[in-house]
């Protein structure tokens, strides 16, 4: 495994990817695992990852994100949706997920239970689609991070239309809006992107100390 | 250091630490150096991270966040603030960066240019803020990894009062605002919740496969 910096450097959003190539069902177990450990907020499982293997759903996907060929073209593909149906039923199902997990009483867990409830509904429907967007893209960073461990190309996108991924998808019936997309698999030896320089602004025009 | 998995099981929101423990500056360093790292929306660089060693500034900020004891006992304090002054001269200066790195022309970027200014034109100025903040959190998710892979201690938080930080950090003035914060350091021994069970939902109830 890499270092992390390295891999970091290592990594770059792939633009092409080699179809012949395709993750072993032991690499797509860690980037999934990967995700299922991700934090956020309270804790609560505020959105689901849908991995589209059938190609012909792929290529529909690939028609309403200005044609990009990672969507087919690399080895997985996962869509970050979030869930539309956030409130107390699933504060209620988390609640008894951590009663399981860590055998303690619903007592124990109702001030908590009730701060989240709270939270949910102190927010609009927008709000809440954002906030659980935003877990989301935290759980993509640490899959980003993973796969350049493991050496594993990868492409962030948001370069798709929401609305038709989720018709395609059937996710509205699921409670379920599409956030954020990410292709993972083996670069092409052809894709010119992955020879040029990573452009990053200076530590001293990121960091402000106080 | 750690294999990623292990390294996320190790993980977890740190809720005391113990404050007689420093980072070094290496490892100060490595967290932000896989900040600066993290991918993010056309690569355009779109929030600014705010390292907060003042400790009388902590705890003006500390009594704004729930007088979470992390905000000062951590070792350290970083805030993610977005840029909200994005526009025209945001991708000017990036364009400009791109040709420095890379050695290229302006001529070869005008297209690329062009998309980058139309997408933020696009935005309302609360979108704009929520999308940036959207790429806070991706790399708020590379941070945890990397913390974790070292065996570094670190709190996710949200809990916070924004417009009282961004007043107490003089951001506006900046062109910033907060979005999220992170603590990193040592945990105490003290801290009960760093043996509790992890609480996360089985890899059926977080995949969907199509």
């Amino acid at each position: 495994m890499l270092n992390i910096i390295n891999a970091l450097n290592w990594r770059y959003a792939a633009n092409a990817y080699d179809t012949n190539k395709k993750l072993s069902d032991e690499q797509v177990n860690t980037l999934i695992e990967s995700i299922r450990l991700a934090p956020s907020s309270y804790g609560l499982p505020v959105y689901k990852v849908i991995h589209v293997k059938d190609i012909e759903t792929r290529k529909k996907l690939k028609a309403v994100a200005w044609d990009q060929p990672q969507i087919t073209d690399a080895s997985d593909l996962f869509v970050f949706a979030v869930k539309t149906d956030l409130g107390d039923a699933s504060v209620d199902d988390y609640v008894n997920l951590i009663m399981e997990t860590r055998n303690v009483s619903a007592e124990s867990l109702s001030k908590f239970a009730a701060m989240i409830k709270g939270t949910l509904k102190s927010l609009s429907e927008d709000h809440k689609t954002t906030w659980a967007a935003k877990q989301a893209y935290l759980a993509l960073g640490v899959l980003l991070s993973t796969a350049a461990l493991e050496e594993i190309d990868s492409t962030p996108m948001e370069g798709f239309d929401k609305k038709q991924f989720d018709e395609i998808l059937g996710l509205k019936d699921l409670g379920l809006t599409s956030t954020v997309v990410c292709t993972a698999g083996y670069r092409s030896e052809n894709d010119s992107s992955a020879s040029m320089a990573k452009v990053r602004v200076s530590k001293e025009n990121l960091v402000i100390e106080k």
